[in-house]
């Protein structure tokens, strides 16, 4: 027979309760507000984390968690105390900060529903800044979403930092305006990175990644119908060279994850 | 004064009812079952499809959209009549199915909620066959889930095909034992691709996608914690190379879209 399931919970992430499962997200690195710790490197957390820790990971005294503070440096806590409620840490923060992510997202405002699935999977795969923009093919009424709001976003970022095991917080930025963004702004947010653009294309090609290794980059990814040829004639004129995965047509958010993987492995 | 936002909508997929938004998937091509398609043609469609062409797409009689036949052909429909219960398209299928993916996916079964948000992005970015199995980290209790029935499943599949304008549903199956999939059915599974696992690893390396060019490729994606050493030992003994996207953890529907980027990427 096998072991009952809550005997095989754990890292899994499924917790049985009276016959149901709850299936709960991943968490690699519980994540700490800076204010949370103390000089001697204590911490009491509640809510989903006090929860997640207990009920999850079974986390009890004695046990160790991977923890590190929200910008700050990774590091390993013994748990004092553990209870769904309430869980005392003693953190030791001895691992540095990650490395900072070297590509920068310029992102056409995609659909509140797919913007709201995004943010986690940007800051599992690590970008360092996300600006936010207009184009002709996004909806004016796109920007009125409370996925723009940090109180809302930044829980979904945090979530994604936990599961990858990171602490950096992406930078987001919305920047409305795209002519003047463009022209003006690019210099003071992404520094010297190089420009590519992504558009959808006949054939895959991503030549312009070549030659990225050891260089930051900004990606810029248009509404899912494509960038118009005014937009795409702008951005090259601003030095962005185009790269393509072919002639599907992705949602964003799967677009983006894509091109990022791309990305990051052209970079080395 | 900026227009309604009702004569904002159509491919910008948001629908205004009564001052709230309805966001919509994006349908860039309407798939038609074979049976639904006449000798001539026609076919008649109901249900969310009807109400997408009709709200969304705003398709009135006279207009065209990109239609096409599951497992089959691409074209145009005319629309010859057009309620939100009811739309009757005139087609012609002259554009070929399109190309087959040259990438397979064998994939240790994820927690269901990851396993429903991933079959969508799987059919979009495109693979020919999905393998389910089981694997040390794997637990028992995600088989029971109903998203692995296909009438689960399927509408997700098509969901994905019609947003990235393919026809071909990827063949999915699922060989629970780990072993004798390895050991005997690989070369019937996948025939000769070259065969490519990914593994979190401490430093990204891609080495083993050189040479990938016009090569068809299977790649085995664990669990969220990863393959134990006895699966990878089973698998480099069967032929694997092991690949890395670095040490991050991802969430396995993230790390499937960034794994197929690349190799998708690398076959060109």
């Amino acid at each position: 027979m096998p072991p009952p399931a809550s005997s095989r919970v754990g890292a899994h992430n499924c917790i049985a309760r009276g016959g149901r499962f709850w299936y709960q997200r991943d968490v690699n690195r519980v994540l700490l507000e800076p204010e949370e710790v103390d000089a001697s490197g204590m911490a009491v957390i509640g809510g989903r984390r006090a929860a997640h820790v207990h009920d999850t990971l079974h986390g009890r005294a004695g046990r160790a968690v991977k923890v590190g503070i929200v910008d700050g440096p990774r590091g390993r806590a013994t748990i004092r105390e553990a209870s769904a409620e309430r869980v005392v840490l003693c953190g030791t923060f001895d691992e540095g900060r990650p490395p900072a992510p070297r590509v920068d997202i310029l992102l056409a405002l995609p659909r509140p529903k797919v913007l709201h699935r995004l943010w986690a999977p940007l800051a599992m795969v690590g970008v360092g800044r996300i600006v936010l923009t207009h184009a002709a093919k996004v909806e004016r009424n796109y920007f009125d979403t409370h996925w723009l709001l940090p109180e809302h976003y930044r829980p979904l970022l945090l979530e994604g930092l936990e599961q990858a095991g990171d602490t950096r917080l992406p930078a987001v930025e919305v920047r409305r305006r795209f002519k003047p963004l463009v022209e003006d702004e690019l210099g003071a947010l992404f520094s010297d990175a190089a420009r590519v653009l992504a558009h959808p294309g006949a054939a895959p090609d991503l030549a312009a990644l070549a030659g990225l290794a050891r260089r930051r980059v900004v990606l810029a990814v248009g509404p899912e119908g494509g960038w118009t040829d005014w937009e795409l004639d702008l951005l090259r004129a601003h030095g962005f060279a185009a790269i393509s995965l072919g002639e599907r047509r992705l949602r964003t958010d799967v677009a983006c994850v894509a091109l990022l993987g791309v990305v990051q492995a052209t970079m080395g």
